[in-house]
């Protein structure tokens, strides 16, 4: 069994970004990529999130700005706020930081933001892009996960993969990039009759479910390899979707966590950001 | 066995969106739903659908136009009169007949169809739209799938349902829909490698290769409902992606060739247009 150490591969990614930094912009007396998040009131886990996005922004490199709206903003609060950072050149991507109070509708709010400042992949446009295998910017954690199997050397080619679960932000899109990769992909969720008959059956198995532990030992095949995207926060501690323990004895590759997809979400988040400031210099040239 | 009876389900939508016309605009005075189709070159087959097409939309009171253009029309003289179309108030839905002559890039100029006249459902938003569940119009075969099983009173939820093959047009799409629905949703195509093994499974199993009889018994389960997406010319006429003959015996549910899913596709297309020109309507309002 070998760990997929996401930690270190995002480390990896975070430095490349960081020399072409340098060497494309600033040694070059350009403007350097700058990623705004946009934070709606007080929930504790996303204002954490921002603050670990700005950081990595500025270890890059990066420019960091947070734009902070009060709990009861309104939907054209936010939608003002993210005009005018659509409208500001020296922006290269807006992040929406989810989930939103409740009562604001995050699609309608997001949908605009420009596709061309969209780091997060999420519009409408950048979806159908990435549905039609011509993507742009894929949502950070789906291609976070297909960039560490890369790492490892794992082909995906005629491999049976199963997603567990089907938000956009993760489960649909993976299931999309790996379909593109041309894994066999099923998408499992909570209406799902024979879960464990399926996940048996998976070469390569992503557990986004959100529930601590969810997948065990009994469900998942000899040797395959197992991407936990879970994040959940125990009395243990951070608990992932898999049961690390029972399972990681079985499987050939696994990512822990922490250290495994959530280091590549924030290293794709950077990438994002890069690939969409070049894009908008290039129009301007 | 039950025949998924295709040609009688467009039938019964026609009827009602023939119904709808004539109460709707007709009676009232007001501009009725008109469809423009694109034609690029000489494709016989192609020609043969643009008059269906036509044919069907006078058959429901809807207007119809034909726009036709040369094989060395260039990607610009088609854009251009896609950009004209979409200026035309009088035009509710923009049909690109595919596939286009070598040499011009579908998904570019497809791109430039307004995407509240896409009654294909086949630009970048829409796409996006269907693939977050926000879905304005879906692609017409695809939801011409959904239709007939919903007709049949077959429910989706919790089922097993494989695709064969993922073109943007039917695979890719009636697997996003049929997901919608809440089936657990397998796409396979011609990199999977253990295809048998992953039909047997499935509950439902939609056949869209575009290989004349691929789908044999043998990879059937029994009880299964199967929806035969090919059209294939052959010297012995015109045949499914499904062996028919050896298939039938054992399924619960089987759409024919000719008669089947063909027929769904231009009642969509007839209901997509309308729906499209109900919202133009509305917005002018």
């Amino acid at each position: 069994m070998e760990i997929l150490n996401g930690k270190l591969v995002a480390e990896s990614i975070k430095e490349k970004i960081k020399h072409a930094t340098q060497s494309e912009f600033v040694e070059k007396g350009k403007s350097v990529p700058v990623l705004a998040c946009i934070i709606v009131g007080d929930n504790p886990a996303s204002k954490v999130y921002v603050a670990s996005k700005e950081k990595a922004c500025l270890s890059v490199g990066f420019g960091s700005i947070v734009k902070v709206l009060k709990e009861d903003a309104s939907e054209s609060d936010v939608i003002d706020v993210i005009e005018e950072l659509n409208k500001d050149e020296s922006v290269s991507g807006i992040l929406l930081q989810l989930p939103l109070p409740k009562g604001l509708d995050e699609r309608k709010i997001i949908s605009h933001i420009s596709p061309e400042k969209d780091v997060d992949g999420l519009t409408e446009i950048n979806l159908g892009r990435l549905f039609s295998k011509r993507t742009l910017v894929a949502p950070c954690t789906a291609i976070g996960i297909i960039h560490i199997l890369e790492h490892y050397g794992i082909c995906m080619e005629g491999k049976n993969a199963v997603v567990i679960g089907r938000s956009l932000l993760v489960g649909k899109s993976v299931a999309s990039l790996l379909e593109e990769k041309n894994a066999t992909v099923t998408i499992c969720h909570s209406k799902t009759t024979n879960l464990e008959e399926i996940t048996k059956n998976a070469d390569i198995l992503i557990a986004a479910i959100g529930k601590p532990k969810f997948v065990t030992a009994d469900m998942v095949k000899d040797g395959a390899i197992v991407v936990d995207v879970g994040i959940n926060r125990t009395d243990a501690g951070l608990v992932g979707d898999v049961d690390f323990e029972s399972v990681a004895s079985k499987v050939s590759f696994i990512t822990p966590v922490p250290g495994g997809v959530g280091p590549m979400t924030i290293a794709e988040l950077l990438s994002n950001t890069l690939l969409l400031h070049e894009k908008a210099q290039e129009a301007r040239e």
